[in-house]
C-alpha cells in the first residue's frame, strides 16, 4: 500500500446559497482544492452527497460533476453514507491512491438543503434511519438524539449547562471562520433559552440546514514534493457500522461504530487519543458530540460533557476541538460535512488556520457519522516534517 | 496491488417482488454469494443502488444492509452511478481488496422499482441525466435512445430488423435462465410489432421495470484455495465517464466512456476483444447495446447491428453475449444490473452455466453503463486453470 497525502483542500462558505446550484458549489470547492494542490491532472473523482435524489431530483453525481469540471473521461463515482458520506468518500479515495489504481484523486462533497421547505428536508434527513422500523413512525433525527440526551443526563447526573458548552465552544471558534454558516458567539444561557426542538434538546444544540461543498486532492506521499505547503499525510482511515435502531443496541449511550472505527484507526496509526493535537467531532446534535468525545477515547463514559465544560477542548485547551465551528456553527451540509472536517484539519496541520490556529499541531483526527452513529468514519492526518 | 478473485456469487430472480422489501432481496442474494464463496467472515461491504432515496425513502443503504446481514461493525458504503452502480461498486470492491485495506469484501446491488407507479419510476430514472439541462425538459431515457437510434439508422443505412436481433438473442438466452424476468422467446416480428415507446424505439427493445438483487464476494486470489469452484480472477477493472448531454458530444453515436473504459481494461489485462469468450453488454435499450458492441471493439462503427444479425453473438456464435438474457430479458434492476453481469460471467467461467454454458469459456467481459453512456464500467474476469 502506498502512503497517501492530502495535497490540496478547498471549500465554499456554508449558507443559504439560493442562487447557486449543487454544481456551482461543487465546482467552486473543487477548483480551490485543485489549485491549492498544484496537481495538474487528477485521474479519479469521488463525490459525496446524501440526498440530491430526493432534494434536487438528480442522481449520478459522479458523472455530473466530472462533466462540470470537464475532467472526463476519468472514473467518477458517488459515495453515500448519509451524513458520513464525506468521511467515507475520503476513505474510498485513500484506497484508490493506496492501491495504485489512481494517482491523484479529487474527493468532493456537496449538499444543497435550502431549496426545499423544512418538512421536505426533515423527511429527507430521516432517510438516514431505517425506514421500515424507525423513520415511518414520524420521529426526527433530533428526536432520536433527545432520547439519548434524556437517558444520558439521568444515568450520569449531568446538567444541561455542561452539555450546552459544546455549542458555545463551536460558536466561539466559528466567529473567526469566514466559511462558517453561523459566525457569531453564543452563551450557555442563550443555548438553554432557545426553543425546545425535541425535549430536552434545544434549537441551539442542533446543526442547521445549509448548503455547501468541500473538497480535497489526494496523491501518493512520495510524489508530493512540488507542493508549497508542509506535507500532510493520512496516518489511518477507518470506517465502522452499528445497528441502526437504538432499541437493538446493547447500550444506546455507547456508539459502537465510533469505538470500532477509532480503535482501528489508532491501531493503524500507532497513536492514542493523547497524541491528537486537533480534533473534529460530529456534533450534529450536541449530545452526539458528547458521546463521540467519550467513544473516541477523550473522556470516560459519562464524562464527555464535563470535559467540554472544563475547557479542555476549547481552542486554548489540551485538545482543541471543532476549531472552525464544528457541525453546529460551521454548518452541516450532510454529504460535504466530513470533507469540511478534513479541509480544516489540513489547515491546522499546515499552520494555515489563521486566527483559529492551534500552535504546533502535528496530528489531527476527524470523526464523521451517518445516522445516530450507525456509520462512523475516523480519519487521522499527520504533518510529516514536525 | 494484490490480485483479486471472485470467490462467490448469488442473485434473486428479477421480477415484481411486491411482497419483499429492498432488504429481503439484498439479503437473499448476499447469503447465496457468501455461502457460494465458502468465506466465513467478510470485512467490507459495498451496496450498489441508484434510487432507494426517491423510491423507498431510504438512504444510508450501507449501514442498513450491514445491519440486515448482521455483519456490523464492518465498514459499509453505498456506491451510486445510476444504472452503472453495480459495475462501479465492483470496481470499488476490487480496490479495497487490491489495496489490502480489506480481505473479503461483499459487493451487492439491489433495486426495487415496482413499488411505485410508472410515472414516478420514469421521473426517477431520468435522474441519471442532467436535471438542469436535459431531464427538466420531460424527455425520458428511452426518448434519448430514440434520438440515437434514428441517427444510427440514417447514417449507417441500418434496418430496424437488424437492431431487433439483439432483444431476440436476449430472450432466446433468458428462456433457460431461472432468474430472468422475461424467460420466453420472441421474434423480430414481435419486436417490431410491439408498441412504439419513443419513435423509432419499440417496447420490446427496452429493458423493463423490475426488482432484484445480485451479489459477489471478492478476496485475494492467493488465499482462495479452500473454494470448491474453479478460480475466477479479476484481470482488469476500469471506469470512465463522458459528458452527459448528447448535444455536447463530438459524435453522439460514439460512447466515449465505453471506449475509454474498454481501452484501459484491455491494456491492463493485456487482452483484445478477440480474447473474450463471453460478453455482457448494457443493452438498456437495444440501440445502446449495438453502440456498445462497437465501442467495446467487437464491431466497426455502424456494424454492431449486423454483427448481431450475423449470429456471431448468439449462444453458439463466436462471442456469446448476454448469455442469461441481458438487460432486456434477464431484467434491469438498475443498481443490481452490473452485479448480475458479474454473477453470470462467473457461472460461465466456472462451467456452472447449465443450459446456457459456453464451452471452455476462459475470459469474460462485463460492460455496465449509467445514463446514456455517461458512466461506463468494464470488468474483465478470467478462469485461472485453463
Amino acid at each position: 500500500m502506498r502512503k497517501v497525502a492530502v495535497l490540496g483542500v478547498g471549500c465554499t462558505k456554508v449558507g443559504e446559497h439560493w442562487k447557486r446550484s449543487l454544481r456551482d458549489l461543487f465546482v467552486e470547492a473543487s477548483l480551490r482544492a485543485i489549485e491549492d494542490s498544484g496537481v495538474e491532472e487528477i485521474d479519479g473523482l469521488y463525490v459525496s452527497n446524501m440526498a440530491s435524489g430526493p432534494l434536487q431530483h438528480q442522481e449520478h453525481l459522479g458523472a455530473v460533476m466530472a462533466d462540470a469540471l470537464a475532467v472526463n473521461p476519468i472514473p467518477a463515482v458517488r459515495v453515500e453514507a448519509a451524513s458520513a458520506s464525506g468521511g467515507v468518500a475520503f476513505h474510498e479515495g485513500v484506497k484508490a491512491v493506496a492501491s495504485g489504481m489512481s494517482d491523484f484523486v479529487l474527493v468532493g462533497g456537496v449538499e444543497k438543503m435550502t431549496d426545499r421547505l423544512p418538512p421536505e428536508v426533515a423527511s429527507t434527513l430521516i432517510m438516514s434511519e431505517d425506514q421500515e422500523y424507525t423513520a415511518y413512525t414520524g420521529v426526527t433525527n433530533i428526536g432520536l438524539s433527545a432520547i439519548l440526551k434524556r437517558l444520558y443526563m439521568d444515568r450520569f447526573d449531568v446538567k444541561p449547562e455542561e452539555i450546552a458548552m459544546l455549542p458555545v465552544i463551536d460558536h466561539e471558534n466559528a466567529a473567526s471562520n469566514p466559511y462558517a454558516q453561523y459566525p457569531f458567539k453564543t452563551s450557555i444561557e442563550r443555548v438553554l433559552n432557545s426553543p425546545m426542538e425535541a425535549d430536552p434538546v434545544h434549537l441551539l444544540e442542533c446543526s442547521g440546514i445549509g448548503d455547501g461543498a468541500a473538497a480535497v486532492v489526494l496523491g501518493p506521499a512520495n510524489e508530493s514534493e512540488t507542493s508549497d505547503h508542509p506535507l500532510v499525510t493520512v496516518s489511518a482511515s477507518a470506517v465502522a457500522t452499528d445497528t441502526l435502531n437504538l432499541t437493538n443496541r446493547e447500550d444506546p449511550l455507547t456508539l459502537r461504530a465510533v469505538r470500532g472505527a477509532a480503535e482501528e484507526a489508532y491501531a493503524r496509526a500507532k497513536l492514542t487519543p493523547r497524541d491528537v493535537d486537533v480534533l473534529e467531532i460530529h456534533d450534529e446534535v450536541s449530545i452526539l458530540g458528547v458521546l463521540s468525545l467519550e467513544d473516541l477515547g477523550f473522556a470516560e463514559k459519562g464524562k464527555g460533557a464535563s470535559l467540554a465544560a472544563s475547557g479542555a477542548i476549547s481552542l486554548s485547551g489540551e485538545t482543541p476541538t471543532n476549531t472552525f465551528g464544528g457541525l453546529k456553527a460551521r454548518g452541516n451540509p450532510l454529504g460535504a460535512t466530513g470533507l469540511y472536517q478534513i479541509v480544516e484539519l489540513t489547515w491546522q496541520l499546515r499552520g494555515e488556520a489563521g486566527k483559529n490556529q492551534v500552535d504546533g499541531a502535528e496530528v489531527g483526527l476527524a470523526q464523521n457519522m451517518g445516522g445516530v452513529g450507525s456509520t462512523c468514519a475516523v480519519n487521522i492526518l499527520r504533518r510529516e516534517d514536525l
